[in-house]
């Protein structure tokens, strides 16, 4: 592989570390991609099945625009995460990414369940009035509002990106002035993030975390 | 010792020092085993008492499927787990188990509580609905349960066992369609569990401590 | 720079790599400042949009008691960190100031929104009865009270310092019987402390953290 | 100094440092004591006012059965801990006790808090039914009950000894049936425990710091 690669490896793998330790991505769950090019889109994704607290040089595929393997042979039997389509569907959606980092949380896992009553399909958390919400980017001030989609989970990864894809669809990434959309919940399940640069995109997980425990804490909090 | 015991031995330690420090194995509470050979069944144990968070060398011995020492004078007048018991009911009745793991959390320790009023001798806690099921083998969907039996605690392994067997008894092993069946409570004392290999066993108590934190945390959480 | 400028620059850069592990300055949020010189007043101040677990030698500039940079060339294009006017209105206003920490953490986050409903300006947050509150400096029974105000949060720092300044000039800072003030809080923002030295503005952090927590946690502990 | 008193201060060195890192020993708050000789009693304790996360050799002074400094010279003006009395009132009732510690956590304040309304002097906090109650030594099962005495929080630290002198001398301390007391707490203040050597009274802390958490817990959680 090419430099940009081996620090997309050494950066994924640091996540990974961090993450882990930070009781994000338990057991063989999580999966991280970094953008290697453009055109055609190139992503370098976490293998299937790898154990994020120890992820090695070679734990990691590379996939075309449609979640195919680039080169089947230097896999060597690896295969891309199961959730490769959504990362796909992020990165081909969204003009300017450049990671997306799916991560499973305590805190977005019992907010995405709170949040999505059984039977429903999409539903979304607001979040206001926080300081902290400034650590995502284009948000200048507490009094604005991050809007985070939950969609009901699925293991059908062709009929979920649909439905997230319809909501994508109605987002017009080139007008500054819309509303920033940096991730994303499905319900029970986690997290998706994404930033133009993988420290971006680390940095939105880290802010989501906090605005989740802290948006979980006041419901739990009686009034004085 | 053959090397497969020592390598079991590296393995536990580092299981002792992960576990303490993430709160799961406090004081000279837990204990672990590891499979060294199954005909005759021999089980590699943690001795009685040890500190989890410092499991030396020798704080080790070697016991039969009845729970006697393999080779008093090796131990050197170290006793084995009072939980021995247990872990070889555990191993011997399900054939592909390679390591048990015995953990105390104040989650599993809550959670075991609330599932059991006072008197009932068994119960079971329901999870379902979390992307994070999987993690356990053999679970492929969020839409899988895992169903968790809770027995009422007692400090003789003898009757213990007795009422552990009668529901491992009932399980058809054989079964690949049987449900799946990874772990245990005893009610206000902690999580059994177990798996084919050391790191397996390891990753089921992480997926289990994250499903019960969310479970009762989700609890905790007023509607919105 | 001089000598006590590059310690005061690895003080603070120790202390963003401890507040950040300790979940008190995830991403970019928080700013720390020690003052170098008391006549003219000049502050050193982390740089504007930093990230605190890694700041380096270079992430800080020096600034007059107006907030303007001392030595733009110096700075090299970096600003001092936005809210650098309350910095410079704590360290005018209270003659022994010698370091100002503010930090964001989850439970300063809660409480300062629960003790301020929407559309006011200023309340305070009483605490008393915890043996804890002799940690900060001037109080010797656990019988005192903190009492620290939290103002409604702005991105408008001369309107905010103003409604800041309006309480300290009420306080006399000369008088030693004045009740002892050690922090404020910006509702749904986070902590702001300071100390006579870097150690001692430390040291409060930790104490204030730690008797948020004790407060909000007590708040939702049912009666026995 | 002598080798047994070296020993001992590298004992609570690392002690304080591991109890700062676990949030049971925050600022200057808590002391810890290590018995040097029976007869006469002779008790090393930490410095009053030190950070016990950064603990130096010449933290500890000397003092005998009332508290006094043994060799004032050599003390170097640093005083033992203002709460030294309950430590000599400790080492000096109970026959078998080698090292005291003496620690502010977040659970054990909260639970004294709710122990003991305002006003009452005493109570006691039962915990009862977990298995982890095993890890205090005498303690042979489950079904046993830890009695944790709670006294009113005080300043002054004659009347303080008084009280609790009195709930000590009431203890047969030769009786081996008699129920099992390790520790006591300070409403709104804190832990003592204490054990026949340091380690044994660290797991003191580890086991009740457990047994704390879980019983706040089990009390914010609904029944399912």
């Amino acid at each position: 592989m090419h430099a940009a690669s081996d620090d997309a490896v050494a950066g994924l793998r640091a996540v990974g570390r961090e993450f882990h330790a930070r009781g994000w991505s338990l057991g063989t769950s999580s999966n991280y991609s970094v953008v290697l090019s453009r055109d055609p889109l190139e992503l370098l994704i976490t293998a299937s099945g790898k154990d994020k607290s120890a992820l090695g040089p070679d734990d990691f595929v590379r996939v075309d625009a449609s979640g195919q393997l680039i080169d089947p042979a230097a896999a060597g039997g690896r295969k891309s995460s199961a959730e490769t389509l959504l990362h796909c569907l992020i990165a081909g959606q969204i003009p300017a990414v450049g990671a997306v980092l799916h991560t499973h949380s305590v805190w977005a896992t019992i907010l995405s369940r709170a949040g999505l009553p059984k039977g429903e399909q999409v539903r979304s958390l607001q979040i206001t009035g926080y300081e902290m919400l400034k650590g995502l980017e284009g948000i200048a001030t507490h009094q604005s509002s991050a809007d985070v989609p939950i969609f009901a989970n699925s293991q059908d990864m062709t009929e979920l990106s649909d439905r997230i894809r319809a909501v994508f669809t109605a987002a017009n990434w080139s007008d500054d002035r819309r509303p920033p959309l940096h991730g994303f919940l499905l319900s029970g399940h986690g997290l998706y993030t994404w930033g133009r640069t993988l420290a971006e995109a680390r940095r939105h997980i880290e802010i989501f975390e906090f605005l989740f425990e802290v948006t979980a804490r006041q419901r739990m909090l009686p009034s004085a």
